[in-house]
């Protein structure tokens, strides 16, 4: 947001709803940037026939479709998706990232871009920062080349699904007031509260306990995005010997209901 | 420059004379950017009288002088300047950077900014980056921390002071013809070709000879700049065992004369 600030642009939001973001909405945008594999931060992958309308009016429109692809390493429960990139190699720009499979400090990421595109980009990335760390971008290609990455990333899905499945078991049993979605990919779920609760007194409370778990109030954009009140709680972060404890303390924050 | 001109800034260039760049020249100038310990092509410091005169021009307008100190750890012949910084902490900026004393690619260097622009500047490192590899700072952190980098600047000081001393005498004795200058600190000099010889021809023998000389024209901005025939040559970049080599083709493309 605060990027398409400094570049002058000016930004509009759509709807999300069960399908993903709500492509009907769309009309004379010069881009759009979607997260399709699994929408950020309510967790719904695009439908096939919301990516199908996407296509067509990048098209028509003359228009750019960025997919942010952050989190598509990790799928647990479906075939992987196709990245949208695939339908539209002219009018979409794939955005990839090491961030969520090793690190966001490694500040590593890769674009593939439409070809009409590609010295436009080459020359913004110059203007920013010149390039990359050459080093780490070579570390990184020969920890791809040797199998080493997919190696780490089969491990990590692994271990993030385990995860995921204890936090879902935990709240079937101890919070059944909640309602979990969002979770068959990722690296976190949206835990809808009941409608009597202050989402923000949940978060505050949450806070206390040492708990960094955002409301979904926090990533609206413009006043039209009414939502249910939900936290986003990440599952990836903590290290393996703090999880449980962590989970421990999101339960004991969910059963005292309403504070 | 092609950064001044994507931020949509009016780029006006200073004359350099044997004092450095021409501070008397400044009227209503935002900030001057200088390279005060060695005038980046032609290699003279900024005279102490200079120094005083950019300091007071800054204050009077209101100005912010940027210290691009791009290779000041490479002093040979004298006792280390201070950073001009060190004058006006309030009105100058300090840029260092690992590019010279450890690699370009590495694509880290450090600020010293005034307390009312510190905001600012991490707004737009933010903006353009988010941050540098975290990674290679704290290796770099590391590195400075237990002394090695010190160490290898040292060394890298008095490796540099030879190939330096290898080139001068190398010129003297064998291409009594050209002027050096631009060698009491720094990675390259400066080489005056006689006056009759033409800068371009000389570079495209050196070129075809497998020698990444650069014109001193190739680093003039706008028509007003007129210059001497001059070779920037950089005596940093080839491998040990190249040196000699390298050498050795420069003497010859100079013993051609005007080819």
């Amino acid at each position: 947001v605060s990027s398409v600030a400094a570049a002058h642009l000016n930004l509009t939001t759509l709807l999300v709803d069960q399908q993903g973001a709500a492509i009907d909405q769309l009309g004379s945008e010069a881009a759009v940037l979607l997260t399709p594999a699994h929408q950020f931060p309510v967790g719904v992958p695009l439908s096939a026939r919301r990516r199908a309308e996407v296509v067509e009016w990048a098209r028509d429109a003359g228009a750019i479709v960025i997919e942010d692809d952050y989190d598509g390493e990790f799928r647990y429960d479906r075939h992987p998706l196709g990245a949208l990139q695939a339908l539209a190699p002219d009018r979409i720009v794939y955005a990839g990232t090491a961030s969520k499979t090793l690190a966001p400090g490694l500040r590593l990421g890769w674009l593939v871009v439409p070809s009409a595109l590609s010295d436009a980009v080459v020359s913004a990335k110059t203007l920013a920062d010149r390039n990359s760390s050459a080093i780490d971008q070579l570390t990184l290609a020969e920890f791809i080349r040797s199998g080493a990455y997919d190696r780490h990333v089969r491990r990590s899905r692994l271990s993030y699904r385990r995860r995921r499945d204890r936090l879902l078991a935990a709240l079937e049993r101890r919070a059944p007031h909640v309602r979990v979605s969002g979770i068959a990919a990722g690296l976190h779920a949206l835990v809808e509260l009941p409608a009597t609760w202050s989402e923000e007194d949940v978060v505050a409370r949450a806070s206390a306990r040492g708990l960094a778990v955002a409301g979904l109030g926090s990533y609206a954009h413009g006043p039209h995005q009414q939502h249910r009140a939900a936290l986003v709680v990440g599952y990836a972060k903590p290290p393996e010997h703090a999880f449980t404890g962590a989970l421990a303390r999101l339960l004991a924050v969910l059963a005292e209901g309403e504070g």
